[in-house]
């Protein structure tokens, strides 16, 4: 450690004294002037160190960082972990100074934890490279949890708290100003280990996103789950969002919708972070989500299976054979109920052997791929009771506590102080133990397909807008179901156009000036018959003549009419972070009105399309008795797999609308399309 | 106490044991035997007593209770609490023997608390009649909260928490069975009494609607928050109640509905209903609704203000001014944030003197209605300023801490253990403190409309669904917008009418038969001119005489078709037990799939109607850019006031539903309405 002190209250004091009372091998201080420190003879610079050394933990003022992660560097030194402050966080001259340090480990290949951060903890190879806890807090208890975060004071925060919990931590790693290493990449190199079981993570900005998506892959595959609390979700900020309407894109629901996709839990509360550590720290996998609650207050009992239903665990009737069995090991006479929840009432309290009995039974019930129970944090038989049904069963249990007690913590048996935080870690681990690692999206972009499109583009001769009529000729050649339409370059072409196509017809201007057509007044709709039609065209480009006169007509689209029960909207946008992104919502006016959207990062599949459409609405887009049929579903999912596959194969494309998307009959069809492009 | 008891583990003994070290006055135990309990001289029956007694708590065997209150009735006992179990959980026998309880208490008006309860508490005088807390136990630590709870087990296991949590109780009561008083009654009963400040309650089945609505309007007038935890809102119950359209009146939502009308908070978790009454029991209010957040983990300050974003309140930027005075008392040099939140990063905890004068800067902010800063439970500098600085000011403040200190309580510095927690929690002190109590909602019943709307009634000779022409008819009567429209008898009639209505109708066949009219093709819409008129008319009534042969044709609605930017639905359903509620939601297809609305219980008056519209979408239909606009929802509000007036004229109105309600250009028209009735 270069910059152990021996004032025990500084900061190179707590970190050198944390890296001596926990490392089995050796330690070495450096330190320019005191011969020893914290009783460990110290010297003068890297360069008399008399051993080769993995790390170098570093808390030298801000001015000698550099050139000392350049002599640790030239020394072979592995790694090094920066504690000092003022880089990034600085102002400019920090922000050279970090540049400089970024450089270094660039060029010469070691590694760089911070600068700016607390440090990092390996329990399990006794590595207390922080002061997250002073010399006289006790080492959290070692096991397969690993904690994660950009910021060094929530790190120390939520570790504190994590261990408070009985959360097992075996690595906590803070990135602070993330010079060379961040919080991903953190995270790719600790799914792998061996002795980490489950990842908790903080983070405020997401880098690397590839990397991100790859370890939530690797993650999948190696069932470890892998847990996100991120910060800047606010209403304010949706809000903004919100209005206007690229707001379905907006950034905090891209992540969550990428979460969902491959498989990250995204933690809301703090607490609930804390909360899926605590059910997966001690790796048990449920074989379905059928739960048992177990309680001798009614109330608590009722108020879990309540949070069990909102959940979406099941909270099944047991067996009618099973309940008399039960009842048999209860107090007589009984005035609870073995139904599930089971409730003994207060009257076991007094016969803790019942308790005990019944409490087995439920945990080997054959209806039961859950336990929970409720009890109180004092010690008594009761608690032994559980702690033993614990340990005799491979099921995962949840009990609610009037507190946390070290009886539980010591057995590692999983605790909640509300019942909505049970049942919600419960849920969570039923959702990680059926959930099969995502398919390698495979995607072969079509040459052919992409050239066809991009001629389409070259015709808009440098609009950024393409015309409605471009814009689905385009996306026809995906696979998307469009009206039956034709330009018609007058009115005697929109005439024998109308005709051609039958039953009653839409006219729309197409024109580049006039991406929003109702507004200028360039549309008329449900035309029934050549008079009609003819009326109409006339009216409606003397409307436009004197509305938009700038305009410049390219023609008028004669469409079909298209029958709607429901009206969609599917898009694409970029995201900054995560790239293009596929939307489906509601549609029509609705749009404006509500704003929930489902969103899937390409490349995807039709049946990840049409799983996410069964989310839409909470499920009632598709459960609704007059929601989204199944062949309608489908066709929905193949417009989303086609928007995906446009967005990978032509960069040059920045966004795409089709709104509405009217459903009716098991037909679904694109009535109106926008396609944005930047040329090149 | 009649069944006091000498073993100190039985409930009798722990009873009694409870009452001797709380109570300063007078406590007699009778006992059929024993000489002497606990050290005080026994009676052998109520009879024998030496002076008129206040209560009585009676814990003999069920089969002994009804004669031993008989007794105490007969020696002018003011009232009595049963602890013994065995009466109606217990089967039929218990059930008569509950009802003669129940009989003897009304027949004497000796006031019953259970049975099957665990008793209550009064800590300002003394009383502990219960066995919530063994003898070995502290009593609570009194206070202005008082918690009332039907399920015994459940108050013991929340008064528990509710100790842990830091909450002063000064009253607990449980009141099990309920022979005689329930847990609205005993609300009704201490909403009233001063030394009560906050009313928690927990209950499975909400008893005399009245008296909770009647206890609600005194809370609110004497600024004293209720806040309800209500058990029976599983998902699964409320899938059961979606599969059928009266889902939008499901009773979980109209008790949440009837709570936000009448300013009862609803608690969604176990510990929100603690988190409430924390924030809620030193009878702090506030000015505004914005918030400062302190904080050294600036991981820790930006999900506080997230949070505060997400619970509707502000976490505004301070003003230049007082950031400088702020950063002039900061470490130089100082790498945190003045801003807001204020960031005083981990420098400051070496730094108590800079630290307390910045916290003390920040709750004296002219931009602070409410303060929140973060800690580590364990004692140190920084949490003896906190303490300082709560003293010192009357804001609300809300502490975020890693656990709960026995400090904080002792001070009674409301402590929280995740940042959601504290900023709903201030969130609710705002909501209250810019509650004004409710108007008193008056209604005169119009005799002269009600006799109107009853003859038309009477006109439908005993069919239960009434004919739309005629439900819109009764609904003009109370004021709301219907469509233009005529009854036709035959093709030319209808075709007149038609002309005299002019612009596009629709037809629909008017038959008791057919209620849902489109399922059996007896309406046809969208009809320009005389030809199109009749021909469909002629069509529609051949197709309903073959797909509807019994249908009786009453005649044919001519109907002016209503342009719909926006659909609603209207409705009114009577809920078992708060009565008639009135409902408004999107309408149209999306009914199915959306099932969100908001509710009311009339009367209520248009500016609470217009209030309530805010609230539906999360506020969306009325913020949304094609949403309702200012005169649409005024118009729409009067809708709801309409129909919560034709509630409680007309009780034979069982059931009204306008869908849709048809929204454009700032009117609003009925253009379909089904009314049901209960005859004689």
């Amino acid at each position: 450690m270069v910059g152990a002190s021996n004032s025990p209250t500084r900061i190179g004091g707590t970190v050198f004294a944390n890296l001596l009372r926990a490392f089995p091998g050796d330690v070495h201080p450096v330190h320019p002037k005191d011969q020893v420190v914290q009783g460990r003879p110290a010297f003068r610079t890297v360069g008399e160190l008399p051993e080769p050394v993995d790390l170098a933990v570093i808390a030298v003022p801000a001015a000698a960082v550099v050139d000392v992660v350049a002599e640790c560097a030239a020394r072979g030194v592995g790694g090094a972990t920066i504690i000092t402050s003022g880089f990034a966080e600085a102002g400019p001259e920090g922000r050279a100074l970090q540049d400089r340090l970024t450089q270094v480990s660039r060029e010469t290949g070691i590694r760089v934890i911070g600068p700016n951060c607390i440090g990092y903890m390996n329990a399990h190879d006794g590595v207390m490279a922080n002061f997250m806890v002073t010399v006289d807090e006790p080492l959290p208890r070692p096991g397969p949890v690993a904690l994660v975060s950009q910021s060094g004071g929530f790190g120390s925060y939520i570790t504190n708290k994590a261990v408070l919990a009985g959360l097992r931590l075996g690595w906590f790693v803070s990135t602070g100003n993330e010079a060379d290493v961040n919080v991903t990449g953190v995270l790719r190199h600790l799914v792998e280990r061996p002795e980490v079981g489950v990842l908790l993570s903080f983070m405020e900005t997401l880098r690397d996103p590839e990397v991100f998506i790859d370890t939530a892959r690797r993650a999948a595959e190696l069932d470890k789950p892998l847990i996100l609390l991120k910060a800047g979700r606010s209403e304010e900020a949706a809000r903004a969002a919100l209005s206007h309407t690229a707001s379905i894109v907006g950034s905090a629901q891209v992540l969550d919708a990428v979460c969902r996709q491959y498989g990250v839990f995204v933690a809301s509360t703090m607490e609930e972070l804390l909360d899926l550590g605590t059910i997966f720290q001690n790796g048990r996998r449920a074989r379905g989500n059928r739960v048992i609650v177990m309680t001798s207050s009614g109330g608590a009992g009722v108020l879990l299976a309540d949070e069990a239903g909102q959940a979406g665990l099941s909270v099944p009737v047991l067996p009618e054979e099973e309940q008399q069995a039960l009842i048999a090991d209860m107090p007589v006479p009984f005035y609870g109920s073995a139904a599930n929840p089971v409730d003994t009432t207060a009257q076991t309290t007094a016969m803790p052997g019942a308790y005990r009995k019944v409490l087995f039974s439920v945990a080997r019930s054959a209806s039961a791929d859950l336990v929970s129970a409720v009890t109180w944090a004092r010690p008594g038989p009761a608690n032994d009771a559980i702690v033993e049904m614990y340990q005799s069963t491979d099921k995962p249990v949840a009990i609610l506590s009037t507190a946390w007690s070290e009886q539980f913590q010591q057995a590692g048996v999983p605790t909640y102080t509300d019942p909505r935080r049970a049942m919600i870690a419960l849920a969570a681990l039923v959702r990680q133990s059926g959930r099969r690692p995502p398919g390698s999206a495979r995607f072969t972009a079509d040459a052919e397909r992409a050239r066809a499109a991009r001629e389409l583009i070259a015709a808009a001769d440098g609009q950024t807008t393409l015309l409605e009529s471009t814009g689905k000729s385009i996306l026809a050649r995906y696979g998307v179901p469009v009206t039956r339409e034709e330009m018609a370059a007058d009115v005697d072409g929109a005439v024998a156009a109308a005709e051609r196509i039958g039953g009653p017809v839409v006219l729309k201007v197409m024109s580049y000036q006039l991406p929003h057509k109702s507004d200028a007044g360039a549309i008329r709709l449900g035309l029934h018959g050549q008079d009609a039609v003819r009326e109409a065209y006339q009216d409606m480009l003397a409307e436009v003549s004197v509305r938009a006169p700038e305009a410049v007509v390219e023609g008028v689209l004669v469409q079909r009419m298209a029958p709607a029960r429901l009206e969609l909207t599917c898009g694409m946008r970029r995201d900054p972070v995560f790239g293009p992104m596929v939307a489906v919502g509601l549609g029509g006016v609705l749009v404006e009105v509500l704003s929930e959207a489902v969103l899937l990062r390409p490349p995807f599949d039709a049946g990840t399309a049409t799983e996410a459409l069964g989310e839409l609405l909470g499920g009632r887009l598709v459960t609704g008795r007059r929601g989204l049929a199944e062949d309608e579903r489908a066709v929905t999912a193949r417009v989303m797999v086609a928007l995906g596959e446009l967005a990978l194969e032509l960069d040059e494309v920045s966004e795409v609308d089709v709104n509405p998307l009217r459903v009716a009959g098991g037909a679904v069809l694109a009535a109106d399309a926008l396609i944005v492009v930047r040329h090149g």
